[in-house]
């Protein structure tokens, strides 16, 4: 493929402004049964392209599967420009006290009622090992 | 949780309503090093919840995964509502005439310029195992 690679440092750039500007991103697991898993989910927060936060439900699914394999992706686009990145990573699933309150805002407090130390939350820190830019035939890989 | 369960037959009523309204698709595969992988991918056909099918250049990096393992899942949602769909299925790869004109529209021109028989053009063929319809507190599983 004609493809213009970028390097580690433009793609690095490309991803984050990209990240700042999606809608939402879908972040997908090592699911059941051997098959991936993936659900819309956004951040509440993004330490540029070293490591991405979730908050989540003790309730949901989705940790079950992360206690198995912590391996997880993360995808997000622009619907116009067909602008993609992808990140590869490991995540870290957080109960301490540093961690919630890293993370909160009161836009969660419709999921988590009694506020960062709700019992049912989770912090979710997905480490980047690897992530990739894509648009048209311009496309650039790094690694951390 | 307190969830209403769906029967199987709402559910894949609910999940086939959902699949002819999303604006896309969000494609995921077992991925390299262990992770899975995502794209977003229009289905070229879909037979109801039984099998998806989908249009690739034989340079995509989504069939070299397929080749070592053809365990996928398709995700869509609808943004307003935050309905949700999942389907988890295996996929096989065809080059064959029948096929490539099963699933050709003018729209893949842009992408097989030599129509149905362009030699890059492959077709994946989804085959749904199980699925999953969920909204709010409402969910429904089914299995085919």
């Amino acid at each position: 493929m004609k493809e213009r690679e970028l390097t580690q440092k433009e793609a690095r750039a490309k991803v984050e402004k990209l990240m700042a500007n999606v809608e939402t991103m879908f972040f997908a697991t090592n699911g059941s049964h051997g098959h991936p898993n993936i659900r819309a989910m956004m951040p509440v927060r993004i330490d540029g392209t070293q490591a991405v936060w979730f908050a989540t439900s003790l309730e949901s699914s989705k940790l079950i599967e992360l206690v198995k394999d912590n391996k997880a992706a993360i995808y997000g686009y622009a619907p116009n420009s067909m602008a993609e990145f992808r990140l590869w990573g490991n995540v870290t699933i957080l109960d301490d006290h540093e961690s919630r309150h890293l993370v909160w805002t009161d836009e969660l407090k419709e999921h988590f009622p009694e506020g960062a130390d709700d019992p049912i939350l989770r912090v979710l820190r997905f480490d980047v090992v690897s992530g990739l830019y894509c648009k048209d035939k311009k496309s650039g890989l790094f690694s951390n």
